[in-house]
């Protein structure tokens, strides 16, 4: 498996905690800081620890996990943190975590001193197949999701397959959809590998393909002007859905099981305006309903779906923008959904 | 006098007020918002008004004046209206007050759904000559000045002298000096100049060099890795001196009158440390100390004053760095200063 060059930085697949060693050796930064919440720092510091041993000079800075860490008061609570500890320009941010640690931590680290050098180390699948790879950094705040952010790169991103091992079930599931979305945008062939792959835990060739896709389109498109709105299949809907069970639910959906929930919709809309085939669209319905759990979407919640679609950040001049599905592993950007269509397709979900 | 091309946006001084009302039809921008302090609503808000008709529909949104302001907490309330208005990607931000509004409604606005547009219209002499171009947003934390921002340039600049005349001589004065800094720096010809000219309301030729001045430099670097440090004349002394100004005087000092006690401090290091002649050290001296209120600097302050120096963004590795001057319009950049230097220098000041 071949390393993985992006804009300006190395995705490392090989050796890659022997390579984060060797870079922060390399780069003669004044103190480094990792950012872990209370999981990654029980599974995961310690094998990063094994190949650096200056770790133990490294201030750990640790959140709580979960979503509801991601705000701009976390972001606070370690701006204050580097404050107190003297960080500098030539300081170095380690985020060891999931999408919540690489999102916010990515995000403090490029306003911090108006932007100090970052290194993502992806450790749930999730992380590892998305939120890492793109440049996209950012917080949530009143329930919007990733409403505060940059495009920012990390300097280099640290895969190592063996974080997974400890990661639960559930949350393999959520890296997964986007994997499986991967697939549906642009790669067919991906998709029907995927479909007969033993998916409790991805192998590293699975999850570097899907590395691989998601930086080709990032690269081409890092601003999210054009084609990398591809990437949006499954999360207008999926995002809605997500936002109104974290504020809804005591056990929340994950971003893939909202996502998986999305992308059924949103294929049904493919079906609906631009011609996915019938069989095509059966096939999607069949392996995301199989893989994941069902969820309850009530009539009475869509007003309020429909409420956070709206304040979703890919729309313009208040329409309901959505990336479709041509065909299985063909998309199609900026299709604009009405309401009406919109109830439908959660409706398709809804009586399945 | 010719507008100035900066990276990628233009510094309007003629009819900026309707170059201004230009841009925002020609822009399609899907809502507008206009960032202001009180005395801005009041001073330069008809101003505007009187060119951009649209101005009734734009929203309003109004902090309280003053550098208090210029915090996470009023970003976080800005953030929060522009949510509630359902801000998408394509609004604009119109940033129309003093650094405080640009830095700050710069740094809101660079990272609203990771960035959208902004303008300045500087209304202080300060925010004129230095805040408005180069690109630098941020806001201010734990009395550390600016710690947290961005670098993002604005889409447009618009220069008007007539909001100058509202504005009390004291923020002429504090603005006066980052000009006085742009000769000593680089061009003793227009230093010459400002000696001898009214400077109780800089005209707008002698504010069009200053701008010049300050664009060559920040085109020529616009991270701040090399000769942007330049600018940093008089900030290393300047900005401890405005940390515990704004710490404990009830009428703490204004950024330039702290800037030109450190403009005082950082020729005396120049003199002894790089060769800057007796005589320059003295006229300088005379110049600044003529236009600027005496401040009283305690041998008890100097720890603080030192620790501020240590937290200042500009050092690394713990070194305190100053740009000096070899000769007035020469400036030298890197010149790592001993903490008895330092105290030396601040001796100097209050020995005057
Ligand atoms: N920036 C992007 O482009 C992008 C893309 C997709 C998602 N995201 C963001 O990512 C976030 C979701 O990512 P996530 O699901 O990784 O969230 P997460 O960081 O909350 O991780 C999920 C859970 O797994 C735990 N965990 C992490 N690594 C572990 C390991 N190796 N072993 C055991 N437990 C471990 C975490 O502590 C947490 O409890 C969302 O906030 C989403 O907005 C960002
Ligand atoms: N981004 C940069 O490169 C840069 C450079 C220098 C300074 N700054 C920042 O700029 C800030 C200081 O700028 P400032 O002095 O303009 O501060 P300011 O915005 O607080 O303005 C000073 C005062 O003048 C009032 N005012 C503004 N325009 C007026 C007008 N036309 N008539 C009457 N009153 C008016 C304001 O309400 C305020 O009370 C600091 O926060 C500093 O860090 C930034
Ligand atoms: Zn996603
Ligand atoms: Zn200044």
């Amino acid at each position: 498996m071949n390393n993985i060059q992006s804009d300006n930085y190395i995705v490392y697949f090989n050796d890659s905690i022997t390579e984060l060693a060797k870079f922060v050796k390399q780069g003669n930064y004044s103190r480094a800081f990792i950012l872990t919440d209370e999981h990654t720092t029980e599974h995961c510091l310690p094998i990063v620890k094994e190949q650096l041993d200056e770790l133990d000079n490294f201030d750990l800075i640790e959140v709580n996990a979960g979503e509801e860490s991601k705000t701009i008061d976390f972001c606070i609570g370690i701006w204050k943190t580097l404050i107190d500890f003297g960080a500098d320009r030539k300081a170095l941010l380690i985020n060891l975590g999931g999408g919540v640690i690489t999102d916010m931590g990515g995000f403090v680290a490029s306003t911090y001193k108006r932007g100090i050098d970052f290194v993502q180390v992806p450790t749930t699948l999730l992380s590892q197949v998305d939120a890492s790879v793109g440049g996209k950094t950012g917080v949530d705040m009143d329930a919007v999701k990733n409403i505060i952010g940059t495009f920012t790169q990390p300097k280099a991103v640290f895969m190592y397959g063996g974080f997974l091992q400890t990661l639960p079930a559930r949350q393999i599931l959520s890296g997964l959809a986007e994997m499986l979305k991967h697939g549906l945008i642009v790669d067919k062939t991906y998709w029907d590998q995927l479909k007969i792959s033993d998916l409790t835990l991805p192998s590293d060739e699975l999850v570097h393909r899907s590395v691989q896709i998601k930086n080709e389109v990032v690269i081409a498109d890092p601003h999210e002007k054009g084609i990398r709105k591809a990437l949006n299949f499954g999360h207008t809907v999926g995002h809605a859905v997500e936002t109104w069970s974290l504020m809804n639910d005591t056990d929340p959906l994950s971003h893939g099981e909202a996502i998986a929930i999305g992308m059924i919709c949103e294929a049904w809309l493919s079906n609906k305006k631009i011609g996915l085939p019938d069989s095509e669209l059966l096939e999607i319905t069949e392996v995301l309903i199989h893989l994941y759990p069902r969820y309850k979407i009530d009539e009475g919640t869509f007003p309020t779906l429909l409420e956070h679609m709206q304040k979703d950040k890919k729309n313009q001049n208040g329409q309901i923008n959505c990336t479709l599905l041509k065909h299985i592993g063909k998309y199609s950007i900026d299709n604009i959904c009405t309401e009406d269509e919109l109830c439908d397709s959660l409706r398709y979900y809804a009586d399945l």
